[in-house]
């Protein structure tokens, strides 16, 4: 058995992660840190998961992070990257499911997230933690930037557009919609019930900060810059990511077997037949990205439709298949549950 | 006081017509029938309305609607074009809410449609029935398309872009989300509350009807053929659509004054500060679009949002607005009411 | 024209006062105050209200609260009691939306409410703004205690059967079910959307605030006191209240012929017909209290079924009901307008 | 492993079934029937279940249904009592999750579910499948009446009480909400998004079908005839049960440890510590029903919250609970997911 710690348990990302990792058949969840709330059981906190775990959350200073095989920070963003440097001299394997680690270009990610780096040079050294791209790497890492829940669902939609070279890629556009608990459970107006329910808004259209990381990644691929436009927007149901990507085809290509041979490999991707709309409630509570591809009326425009659970694939699901990938084990133990419909 | 009539009043088009013209102070509802709920008190199908009305759904054979001023067909595609010219001929002028009259290219519309057109040369006369570019036509006008809920956001949020002749009008992208309520009060699978509730999807990507009625409206704008890309979606709340544009931009223009100025003297237009995201929720049950005008990054392409009720500004309530213009009332009058918010 | 003012503008009491007082063709509105949002305009804070009012929230220091005829107060519990004394003095007609002066036992007040009184002398005079109850009364009151949403509902479905002493007043159960906006606008973890959507679950079953507001008002109608049960539950929907009653019945009477000759004046009371069941939309947005009565079986219990819109006949649609009184206008101008459905 | 077979698997309780008995390790299903599906693969119906099965829906004459261990029967009522026989009498054991089999008295069946019965000499076999009742007589079970949503929940909420003596049994009440999908996968208006969202309402008052299976089962734990008024109403969610039952005490009891005590050893009944109010979200997706024991204000009518998630405890998950316990495997095999939250 593995023993894992979580920092910062008491988000949706927290608790998804005890969701998964309490059925998880070689891991044992050595201690799950809360400043604010320790000594609380957790199944006081998150009644769901009452019989489940017999955890308490504790102190930071008395969880033995130490001590563990690997250690996830479900964290707001600034605080893995205080803490990881220790960890990793102690022998222990981080993800960080925050943005710490995610952008190579130190003073882009300190524009964007408004703090100075407390250790830039393990950016250098952190795996973006994206199996479909980066999956032998991941199985090395020591540490692991775990990524964002909108570039999840975008990359993999882009993918085999762009390692195929065949659109325009100054003129990328993901239209992108999400549920509310991808806002994090934070007491705030603008995602209470009577404020977010029977509603629909774009927001952050100035600017999100899943841009940086989403461009650095086609960028990446592409093996030169793009030039995406990013809109995400707010959507009332409680899980889930529709990712509605345009791309200017350079080429006549058959998409539909362009995509299928792409990801004929991947056990968490699942391209859909010719015609298909994905349904953000075909994935939730899995670790599955559906996608289909469209060209409408046989024009020059590819019309790819992603979609993905923001807490699982998005968040919590894709670090435990890192973690897996980290520890040899079968890529989706403990990830592999079917879709909750409806 | 004019006299008006409803065909096919059973519907959520029919019954917000209702709504409106029962706290309408110039208008007598002479008649609103259904063949299927013939002799049933509206109030008994719509409790809502109880105390408000005290018509019953009427045989259209029974429904005296030759003697109306006015009568607004809230059907299913096909019926309108049926019944319209012996309303013409009795002196009845007609606004159609349902599609039959849209499309001026009548081969285009039996394509998207899928029935033969019954009378093609009312097509020509029929006056589409967006008073923001055709206000002073409806005036005059004996017949009414009204647009669909789709095409009046959409052509709202790009009208003065085009107007300007400063977008590429080859490569206009609408991505576009309605509430179910869109979907009409048909019993159908896909719209229960357990199919729709808590999911996001697309559909329609292949090809849509209200794409070349989009298109048309584009087109006219620009006095030569576009090429839009329109991916619809459906999004869990009753009412409302979001339409998110995307605009190349050829030229180097302020966006938020051109627009401001554009909808300076529109009373149902509602341009929003620079930086702003309209909600659906700002417009609830009200005839408003509210928009908003972004350039993301400084960069080239222009998004627009715009929002509205597609019961009210998307439906109903541009037709009374289209009613009040005919009958020479304000035109605001009876659909100036507040948005509900929360 | 009458001139009101509204101190506490911000929650959705506030803005629904405003919604409806900006309606209001016999009222101006004075000012609004919010110590935390002095200076910005009302339509920045509620874009619903943009072209609707050009009102600032003011500091209450400047409000100029003492030239208005009449004040509301949308308050927290606990702030209206600390102002009304003055206002009073100064010839200012007042109306509290919370609790400050609803129940005329000052001891029992003090421990539901967890505060000391700041003026018992005016719980005595303030008249409980239940137009069904007390509508002579409150035509000359000077200080209203405007309603509790769940008390409303509760109240009403009761009072016929109590008046008419016809049940056992030891076993009375009112299972009410209200949508979110009840619990305020307030960032809170467990309204959230993410905690709220997709739910359903009781609280304050061991005592709830408005449990002796309740069985005040039905001891009141009794003539003696009464053993209630109150289970409140929060239901996912923005708007509205079930309240579902149960009372034990002592003697054989046509219930829905009480029901309907009690209420056969009453504007805002619709018994519906035998067989009923009110849906909460029916409603929505309206001042209207509609309700069914039932005899499961023929057997002895009776059951009620009472709906409202809480933010309406709950709030701010009651204390204009009772403003319209104060003021000697039509009962229901400006809160006449018809449900929003669907 | 055992083969079992679905017949009507396009509902919800069928696609259900199939989520759980697709991960179930003892169980191959052998087929599953659907006479106007036939021929089509349930992944195409049911996309959450692509790469979870490759079964085709099959016409019940070819779907060997007498060559299972157990079949079952998530079809419309009437179903069932017309096949029974046939699979008994070939030695397959039979799990009925409509009400074929659930009232023992025959007449009262016909009259709630206005047919006549195919089998009544079948009723007397069936054994009602609440295992919290009757786990031993379904071990040896052949034909399961598997108990309906509301009956689960309100049964195992009553339990304790009737068991222990201490309630009068002429007055309970069951207030009951179930989520939407409780109404099945069928097209109708009433459970359209755009009806039955951001909407509450009770229905069938005068008389709902559960209350005779509820009525029977509280009969039995009572040894006598009981008074039950019986609310259901609908809340806008898609899945969760939550009842809400109140009973007068006859004698002064510790609630708490009584209930606790009853169900200590109950796999799938979870007793909340004092004070607690449940979520219907705390059991989404898995097969408890969590409670929680009240007295108000110490006074003498007993509150009992009793929240299931009525797809699983109050449908398949409950029949596979009885499958397990028919074949002699663990009771909680394959229904033992932790709830998805949130």
């Amino acid at each position: 058995m593995f023993k894992v710690g979580i920092v910062g348990g008491t988000g949706y990302t927290g608790v998804e992660l005890l969701r998964i990792l309490s059925q998880h058949p070689e891991v044992t969840i050595q201690s799950i840190t809360s400043r604010k709330e320790a000594g609380m059981a957790v199944s006081v906190l998150f009644p769901s998961l009452r019989g489940r775990t017999s955890l308490a959350f504790s102190d930071p200073i008395d969880a033995g992070l130490e001590k563990c095989d690997l250690v996830f920070f479900a964290t707001p963003n600034g605080i893995a990257m205080q803490q990881a440097r220790a960890l990793l001299d102690a022998g222990v394997r981080v993800i960080d499911l925050a943005a710490d680690f995610r952008i190579k270009d130190v003073a882009v990610w300190e524009k964007w997230y408004g703090m100075q780096h407390a250790c830039p040079e393990l950016v250098a050294e952190a795996v973006y933690g994206l199996p479909e791209m980066n999956r032998d790497r991941i199985k090395n890492a020591r540490l692991i930037a775990n990524p964002g829940c909108y570039p999840t669902a975008v990359q993999l939609g882009f993918l085999p557009l762009i390692e195929a070279g065949i659109v325009d890629l100054d003129h990328l556009i993901a239209d992108a919609k999400s549920g509310v608990s991808g806002a994090g459970r934070n007491a705030e107006l603008h995602t209470l019930f009577a404020e977010a329910s029977d509603n629909f808004k774009a927001y952050g259209v100035p600017g999100h900060r899943h841009l940086p990381e989403i461009s650095q990644g086609l960028s990446h691929m592409a093996g030169k810059s793009v030039g995406l436009t990013f809109v995400p927007h707010l959507t009332p149901m409680i899980r889930g990511i529709h990712a509605t990507l345009y791309a200017p085809l350079t080429k006549d290509t058959d998409l539909q077997t362009l995509y299928e041979k792409r990801y004929a490999d991947e056990p968490f991707v699942d391209v859909l037949p010719v015609g298909s709309h994905p349904d953000t409630r075909s994935v939730r509570g899995s670790n599955l990205c559906r996608m289909a591809v469209h060209r409408p009326q046989g024009g020059s425009t590819a019309v790819i439709l992603s979609v993905t659970d923001n807490l699982v694939k998005g968040a919590a699901g894709q670090a435990v298949q890192n973690m897996n990938l980290m520890f040899g084990l079968p890529e989706n133990l403990a990830i592999n549950h079917a879709p909750l419909f409806p």
